[in-house]
């Protein structure tokens, strides 16, 4: 990526060249069942996130991407905008207040508002077992997968409630409902999404925002290869869930833009797994 | 609707004047996300099986539409076809062998194949409770609700299964969850279906079929009219569950869409609400 | 067992030569916690419900035992009276109304009254799957699995109701959440319980009888002998679920006398598994 | 209390006058079910945490009783050594490092080994919504009642394994599933507390030791006055879930101890809720 093409993408929300970022993306965007709406999709420079913010970019919607790394935000805006598609980027490690603050401030100069808040950002520091884990790896996993989606919401939220409407989707696991023993921490995290969604969506039914909860199983990214690269495991779980083939991001991006989307607008609470199965009732 | 309109229409799936009904409907389903697929949807001359039965027929699909009574389905299948959509009715008591022969006779006769099975069709006679449900009361909702969606899938699998591909949307309840006292057999009958959902998926992932579960709340319809017009009930349900509106058949035609939808992929044995809130993690 | 013998312990709950059976019992049941209370236990003649039936006697209620035949009847009282404990027989097929009406007889002759109602009576077909279970293997496994509980207790509860509290517990089996591929509409008879067990305890709760259901796993009997003497099937399962041996009927039994006591007279339309693990949350 | 019984006590577990606790508290502890059992309950100087210890004591368990304060941990010692029960007592915040350490001491100094731990503490800082919640706020719930319960049995698993079994029980709330707006992050920490119990559970499966949660509805104790005594609350909750009564300490100490009970051996990975209702399949 050229850096005149980063630096001329970054204010592409606000203003380009005396064109807005609407009349530039109007090609692709305004067609969309999300045109003209506004993202913010947290963890998404690779992975689950990043195809989410593609496809929401793609449904019409200007997305702001994020993650911890620069590199890895100016990687994914590039490859974005690539495409057409209408993305600002910003370093965001949610567990910190002053990162939370920063994609605020993003949204506030360059979207005037936000529509939806898709939490993909996450932890698994792969702890082995609950018992073995210490108090340092409690506390960074429950701060970023738990607390953080929480706090940004907060923060977030002002610029959602004058849309009068808007939808947030967390990202769970199917590790909430089938726990696995090797992941520790995470399993409870996971499970903690599942009731922060259902709290949510109680705060904030009167708001006119709604509050759905993705709940992957086995999809191809980096973060699930511990699991689909163990053959024995792997095949044993697919015996076990019927399960016919690995996830791909975009099965997960595809749920999260029908839940953003009018034809969701009266589900809200409700965690939906992506996973080849389902496993509660 | 002039009688002659009807009687092409009727036609429409087999042959029309030497058409096929895939060329008459391209102006309008072939750009959907479901051209060129056909969809059978049970009970769905009116309420939410209608909205069902029209959206999938406006998403491009070939609509086979059906309920107990020759008058609805004409009704019906005259409505759609006024919207140029698609469709074709047989009538179809779904607690009835010979009927549930007759429809896919009709599937195989003007379809060629199916690719969705829409399970709309169902039965509340509102006894009261469960313990004064007489033998002849469980045996009817048991019939109707729980086994009729299975028996209709053995029946029509053999032509889902050329296919390839193919999604079932059983249709179960809130009540299924939140039990409704007065409901009685109606609610066990619901519950039912969860599990019928999941034991289906199972079975039938490998043949490349998904199953999944629509869960209405209060919809707007003549068959929840006793609780929503139930001002004590309605206001409290809306207190305690924080719903803001009452649910439209089309909220629930939308799930059905993204669930018949290659988006949905990598879904099944999935419960889903449509109901402005969930009641289960 | 001598006919003598048997003859004497058929007329106990009523009278015995002038003694009430509260007082022969006495020296083992009344010290216990269900000390002169009633209770009817069905498909009690082997395996899960043989242990139930046996508890609830070693802890001091009267038991009905039930099942198919007159020789299981026969052989099952003659051992747990052989025990001294406070047992009466009858031929009860829960599908068949006469005989539930038998059932009903012998409680109104024998007991004056019941407390707790524990439905074990099952069937299961082994049917091989759901799609390929006919009308009549459905009907035969929701008649006896699911009608038959609701209509049984609806026959029984004014013997109930004039005790002014009381306890009905049903069996559900783990193939209501985790379901068996091979096991089909059993399944879902079982799933359809965990309902029938929520709206039963809100129908009952405002007459001081609660209703709660056990939850079997893999339990040593010899209905579950296809599972758990199916060496891969068995293995995989343990290594799934960290299960550490298959369960006993006595483990089941030992839920069911806790669920009929005062320790759970808080504890209402709960599905409790017994299987060395759980699948929900 | 006499300053010297409560000196003679403390010292109980160890030996006292040359006399162990075993002998003195024969007379009550020995014809018990959990006769010889060490427990461990945390936060159970007053409401539901005191009614398990004194029942587990009254089961014939010598039981250890902490909480934050002295001043509440003498006042329960006493209470319970009053009615000739086998108890200790010691000052444990369970969200302090240095807190659990000391309860390992007394556990290791005491009893020579543990049987079950039974987590009682927990905090409800009644923040009033989840997006209003401060970081600190989160981080004392998260602490508190999903932390702590985990670090806590990490530092006594060592002296639970060399029994060979055992038993944990986690205390949950009917909130984890029916979230109450006003309850923010509790809740959340609640529903994770459900996933804690399925993960542990499988850790700690092939070391002999189970892990089950009790749920608890409204009980009296100050903690839910503010639920009960809000008059419009309490008679909708009780309307909604045909709830009779609200529940007592002792509602759930019957089951948890009936879950440290044999009766219990094959229950693990469960929650079961102790409200009066249940509120899920």
């Amino acid at each position: 990526m050229l850096p005149t093409v980063a630096c001329i993408h970054r204010g592409l929300f606000r203003s380009c060249a005396g064109l807005s970022v609407r009349m530039i993306s109007r090609g692709i965007g305004q067609k969309g069942i999300l045109a003209n709406r506004v993202a913010v999709v947290t963890g998404s420079t690779d992975g689950i996130g990043f195809a989410i913010a593609r496809r929401l970019a793609r449904d019409g919607a200007h997305v702001v991407v994020s993650s911890r790394k620069q590199q890895n935000v100016d990687r994914a805006v590039a490859a974005l905008q690539g495409e057409g598609l209408s993305v600002v980027g910003t370093v965001c490690h949610v567990g910190k207040a002053e990162d939370r603050e920063r994609l605020v401030d993003t949204v506030v100069e360059h979207c005037g508002g936000l529509d939806f808040l898709v939490c993909s950002a996450g932890v698994n520091p792969l702890v082995g077992s609950t018992l073995g884990a210490s108090e340092q790896v409690w506390d960074k996993i429950l701060e970023v997968n738990v607390k953080a989606p929480a706090l940004m919401l907060s923060q977030l939220l002002p610029h959602m409630e004058k849309r009068g409407r808007g939808a947030v989707i967390l990202v769970s696991s199917v590790s909430a409902y089938v726990p696995h023993v090797e992941l520790g921490p995470y399993n409870i995290s996971k499970t903690a999404l599942l009731g922060l969604t259902r709290t949510l969506s109680l705060e904030l039914a009167p708001k006119g925002i709604r509050v759905n909860c993705l709940v992957p199983g086995i999809i191809k990214t980096d973060f699930s290869k511990v699991a689909y690269k163990n053959e024995v495991f792997w095949n044993n779980f697919k015996e076990d869930h019927k399960v016919q083939r690995i996830g791909q991001p975009e099965d997960c991006a595809g749920l999260v833009s029908f839940l953003c989307s009018p034809d969701a607008s009266y589900i809200t609470g409700e965690n939906i797994a992506v996973a080849g199965f389902s496993s509660r009732l």
